[in-house]
């Protein structure tokens, strides 16, 4: 690895401020998924499993239901609460077995056809599928099923394994769905619906989460706990890394498919994905991410007078970092709860107004002081550099920013969706270039190994880490077959289609 | 055929009188497509076709454009004209190519998946197609293609043949198309838009019509005449029964893959969907009409004070009666042109006065009158019924009711939208009977050797009828494949999918 | 009257081609009014009646009725049968007495405030008003109301009306309204609703249209007897010019608070605003329309092979010509229905084919022909100018326009919406200067006395016409206060508001 | 006052979890005001600063601009950022002069003619005039102004002002405008727009908040320091009770037209209405919220393992009870950020889950814990209710619940939207019973003494208190003539409106 260029802050302001929504320069998980096998309520439950897992993706919502006949089917653009509702949620999607899905777009704009879940009938029956995740050889793969005539209808992944168990000539649906996996890479949790059990798989490493639970003997499977937890639900297990669980009526069997091999559950979970109030690997991600802002007030230390949250991702390492260091805990920066669905920018002076649509200083907790920021991570800094500016436009003496994860340098191909790596300030220029470009008295980033100490792990084991750390450490877990045929992406861009 | 038993008219006015809409009891044509090529305004101008063939669909729309390196495709329920406009119309359809749709919902509800062109990106790259008609095998082959694991996206046969393209192993896609025409069977008139052509076909028999139009050296193909007059292009001639044209910026390329046999276009273009100002098959719809009414005349001649048409598809025929027959043309029943979009029935009181929402009878014109009523068919008879009721409520002394076409008893299965044959009244009961349940003072159809009049034959040669006259006689022109078939129509509804 | 000037007819094609709507050049009456006293299904009612009024304005509409205790009231943008409908219309609109409005926007926009009923709570009680007509004097009375306190919400006559009964000192609420009565001038057919009654009056000349009907012995109102059709309600007589009735479960009162004088109904009425199935001064209105196409016939005789109505306000008269010359009556031009609400133009090329997106030419009718085009009126003539066009693209050799009303020459001021005099043909050139800029063979219109004859006249006396017809004539039936105080108009565009 | 008969809990299950929506039971200020002069973009800067307004008010906003020549005026149903954006916003609402309104609904529906600001167009020109707070006799001068001819168009006691404005024989507006302040009681803070000025008006009593910024020699007036901070504005002083303040690009005057006496601003500014970041009174609100809690936990201490605040109100005090106590602070629940505009409930199942769909329990935090729950106020204690079940449910051993401000026994009259008095569950309760109903082991309130000494007083002073705070006290600061008067109330519900 070679020692990057700086990177080119764009001289113009005017840009930089168009940079403006605090929650733009997050990486964004792609999806979440739920299933429930069994119960009257099912879509109901649905809806109220992907409400929970609402964080995990806004622009798209989707559930397809069984109830013994017949499969349905319904998928919007926009959140939950705003589709999933009403007196007859359960004549549109009745049945007694569901599953969901939540995403974010991805780049190239959203496209209906793209939300999931994907349903087909197939020759044995119909089947629904939801994927929380990203093959890193679906590429590849679409390419040799149009070479065989497959016909796409969305650009997702998840079509790629619809047409694999499609083509498949094994005899029973299993069998399809476990020779389909057989083919695929990359990470995944899938949920699917046939008309005779739920489905849940996990990728061999186990990369994106996946847990089941109970509710009253009905088995559900969610991305997170919290979604039990909304519902009700007991939480049984994780899904374990490289298997197949079938749920129906009469319980859940498991499948091992997969020559085994440790697990790798992707670390970011903990840094910002999950929930809070979720528990991930038998951990709670609230009380790690309390953890991660101890270590790093460790690691970091500076004479300061507040601790200042980034809210509202920034307050447990702030918590943190406020027992370990005796600083006072502040709110210093508050989050306003009504911004709208569409602030488009009338001119130019709003846009330099633009991140304090969503957060604003409090003066009288940062006048005159020496002000340490903590934010979960650091993406483009191009937020940072906002908020920066507007706690010393409050009147801040000092801002010392830190960030409760290690340095963001390398991009991601497991189905988190990031900007470019020219992109990731921290893997383009040093601390102290970036201390320069933020405008702040000090910059800390909490070391690699003082995450995984915030996970109960001594240290990072550089032969056999416990979590797929490759933003950080640039150790991908798996091959990347897709990654050098990068360039002819252009080529299945070949139509642009709206259905409205 | 046996004698059928008497139609069985519903006892309670109630029932009978939520049939309202005056247009509800007509045959609906399935579709109208169109295309052009090599024009720097494809986009628009397809537009405009389509809103000159939007007499043939109204529920849904949709455009499929090529420009020179990517396709774009718009879907849209509703109007062409609610959609298809703005100035940013080219933007979002650029290209010189572009094919068209127009569509009625097929009955289970109007599905935003269904509506047309559909497209695909097959290995030999992007085609889009549009459809106008009905395969009567297409169930038997979507079942051999889903059990080959083909995955289906609508219930569309128009999907059928694009699996059929994509499974082809010809070479080129012409090949391609070919081999997918040679297995289906039924009427259809196709449009397709490919990277390199746009392709005309039209069914072995010419069951569904399709012209060949230019506009200033652009080869246009239409479902009417009256779309190439929309746009100012001149009729070059039609597309013949079983040809395939393919049209491309160097001229008309002419396929004739099929055993020849003598055509037999739908009738029925003549009696009801065609627009008065289109010409089909060299002649003028317009004069066809006026000619069935003289015919008519002649045929079911009554002592009567006025003519007087059902609007407005019942103006030509009353024109011809009127020269047929002397008795003076006059417009006794008054159409509103401002109905919206939907009057849902408030009350049991307003669904008794429902006819007249859309027309009202002209009482000066009617009161203490003998009066012809002229309509161009008769499907179920429950509009007549009411539109019988509502002249005799304006003082009609006698109400002598004329169809301008033969007693309609037998079902469709080439695309046309109509009721099933229990359905048709005069499927269900002689004239006699009619007579008594419409009531009217006498009720006169067509004879179908009068309808061969009017269309320049001497009559109808039975052994070989030169039109597509099931609906009037049950001779139908092909083979059934799919009828057999159909107690397994349930099966195919399998999911009910809606995306919004 | 000095000759004026030749009308500047835009060299830009661009420009005329912008003038495509077949419709736009028509004149516009503002507004239709319904009313119906003790009917326990009175919203319901009124919907079906102003649905039969929609032609008098599609631009917005509202309801007000009382239930005994509380007035309830809705207005919207749009179609009647767009917004009063569904089963919940009599829980929305409860009660037995109700009044409803139709309307065309004025120019200046469509504004929700100008939507009527009018309505509001008064020392009294409650009262609503809804209006057809224009006032005279609104100008100067409003601007002593508001220099006297008063507040208005909008820019409509009928608020004025509202202030003058709210400020009357009278004790009981029949003498406030013909207090205010006594202070207006102008033309008006008023509905209002109060809590004890239903009032409808007509202004004393009788130039808008009222008239009254009886549906199971409950009085109802409305502009035209279609809308008594619509529910069938009984046709009892017009309410005479001057006159107000009272209406209430227990019989309809009259008053004649006016000096009395001749009467002078709008001529329009017959030409082109009133529907022709209804009686209009106890004429059919279809019938007159006939009588004027025989006059014209008479008065501008020609040489031809076919007489074509501009459909659809042409249709009687070319009825009646066709009567009265022996030349056939064909449908020379086709009527799209399909139109949907907004056509928005794309580019300058279909600009170029606006006509034809509401109108087709039937090329089969007209190639070759000498054609007699039948309008009821010619208003600025653009619309003309391109259905000639259109109808010679289509072949015919010769085209004779009619216009089966005398020819339109001066503005209105008792609320019709048409263009300023600069912008009427008629008022701006010779016939043969017209001949010309509309590019016909020949031009006729009928004589004022012709027009005179088709109502019943020997013709049209000058020292006491019947009719209000200073379109035709300048001779205008009563004071004009307001518009010597023209100039002062911008200063009433004060605020400019907009509620969504 | 007699002892309060205990409060009738719904035995109902249903009932009670059907009131889920956690911040359905707050008290809600009813608006927020903002204007701005002689600045080039007026309209976005108001805009912007009822965007850090809109947590008072998020039913409707509206902005009233005017460009020198003409008022323009734009009102909306929903969110600032959802309508007052786009490129487009200084076309559509053009001037230098601007002021803008958010308001909550009242109840009785959401009525479009109740958003503000108002505008009139009176003899002396036109006024627009919003409105926060509510006065006290705006029923008896609405009565008067009826009797004397006025038609309101609203049920707002904004249009009372504007009547009064506009029968004023004054010759000047301020003049008018003062003449009208002296008739009206109450609470009120006024912004209002003339052709000449922005007038800024505050009670006599100050009870409702509005402050004057500078935005670089502009003058601002806001409800709130936040909207000046939002615009880069400084803040200059807070309006002085009972002054009128009449800005201009001159700059600003002050008019005292009222006798003066001691200011009584209102004490639940401090409590839940202003933002955190507001300096209210010259005092950080923020700053105030954590006295309240530090002062809290003297007052009612107890031994517990965590304190966790109810999000987002109760953060600032729990932070001061952590303070104070020792005990640590958690994020014992979290809040859901994607709750969607409307989850309406599908069955009774989700009903059950009501509070959760806002919040979560983070298990890790409570299970096994005695647990110090922070709200700032209780008001039916119906949510309070639900979180504790909920906190219970994730395990806590104990739950002790803490009110960060006095019991609320008291209705208010000056522009609060709470529950009847009957509702109030400390104004019908003993805190025995209230601790049992509400199911926690203790219930404490902060004393009204203590309240004081979180202001920066030593106590109350019963003599002459500083703040209104009937809301504890029942010491209502003002006359409330309308009150005796409410029998009344339903005759004012005369009509019911819908504009849409």
């Amino acid at each position: 690895m070679t020692v990057p260029a700086p990177m080119q802050i764009p001289p113009d302001l005017d840009e930089i401020t168009a940079w403006f929504d605090p929650d733009e320069d997050r990486l964004r998980e792609e999806c979440g998924v739920f299933g429930i096998v069994g119960n009257g309520e099912a879509a109901v439950l649905t809806a109220l499993g992907l409400h929970a897992l609402q964080h995990r993706g806004q622009e798209g919502c989707g559930i397809v239901t069984f109830d013994g006949a017949l499969f349905h089917h319904e998928r919007h653009m926009g959140l939950v609460g705003d589709h999933f509702t009403g007196p007859d949620l359960m004549t549109r999607l009745p049945g007694k077995h569901a599953i969901g899905h939540v995403r974010y777009a991805t780049q190239g704009g959203t496209i209906m056809r793209n939300v999931q879940p994907l349903f087909a009938d197939l020759s044995g029956g119909g089947i629904g599928v939801a994927h929380n995740g990203n093959l890193t050889n679906a590429r590849k793969l679409r390419e040799q099923l149009v070479e065989d005539g497959a016909i796409f209808q969305s650009t997702s992944d998840t079509e790629v394994i619809l047409h694999l168990i499609a083509r498949s000539r094994a005899p029973r649906m299993m069998d399809r769905f476990v020779e389909a996996l057989h083919q695929i890479e990359g990470a995944y949790a899938l949920v699917a619906l046939t008309n005779k059990t739920l489905i849940g798989v996990r990728d061999p490493l186990g990369i994106r989460p996946l847990v089941l639970g109970d509710l009253n003997g009905c088995p559900v499977l969610a991305s997170e706990t919290c979604a039990l937890d909304m519902i009700g639900a007991t939480f049984v297990r994780e899904i374990g890394h490289g298997e197949v669980v079938i749920c129906s009526e009469d319980g859940v069997e498991s499948l091992k498919p997969f020559v085994d091999q440790p697990s790798r559950p992707c670390v970011f979970e903990f840094v910002y994905f999950s929930r809070p109030d979720s528990i991930v690997g038998g951990k709670s991600v609230y009380d790690v991410r309390k953890r991660m802002g101890i270590r790093l007030a460790q690691e970091t230390q500076i004479e300061a007078d507040v601790v200042v949250p980034v809210p509202d991702s920034g307050v447990p390492a702030a918590l943190g970092y406020t027992e370990a260091s005796g600083i006072p805990y502040e709110l210093g920066i508050i989050r306003n709860h009504y911004v709208g669905r569409t602030f488009i920018e009338p001119t130019q002076l709003i846009r330099t107004l633009g991140v304090r649509r969503k957060h604003s200083a409090n003066r009288g907790v940062l006048y005159g002081k020496r002000v340490v920021l903590v934010d979960d991570s650091i993406v483009r800094g191009t937020t940072s550099r906002k908020i920066v500016q507007m706690v010393r436009d409050a009147g801040a003496r000092e801002v010392h920013l830190r960030s409760a994860s290690p340095a963001i340098q390398w991009p991601d191909f497991y189905g988190i969706d990031m900007p470019d790596r020219d992109q990731l300030i921290a893997g383009q220029m040093s601390v102290l270039d970036m201390t320069k470009i933020l405008g702040v008295d000090s910059l800390g980033f909490l070391s690699v190994d003082g995450l995984y100490w915030a996970l109960g792990e001594e240290k990072r084991d550089p032969h056999m880490p416990r979590y797929s750390d490759h933003l950080f450490t640039g150790d991908y877990p798996t091959r990347l077959i897709d990654l050098d045929r990068a360039q002819s992406d252009k080529d299945h861009q070949l139509s642009f289609l709206v259905d409205a």
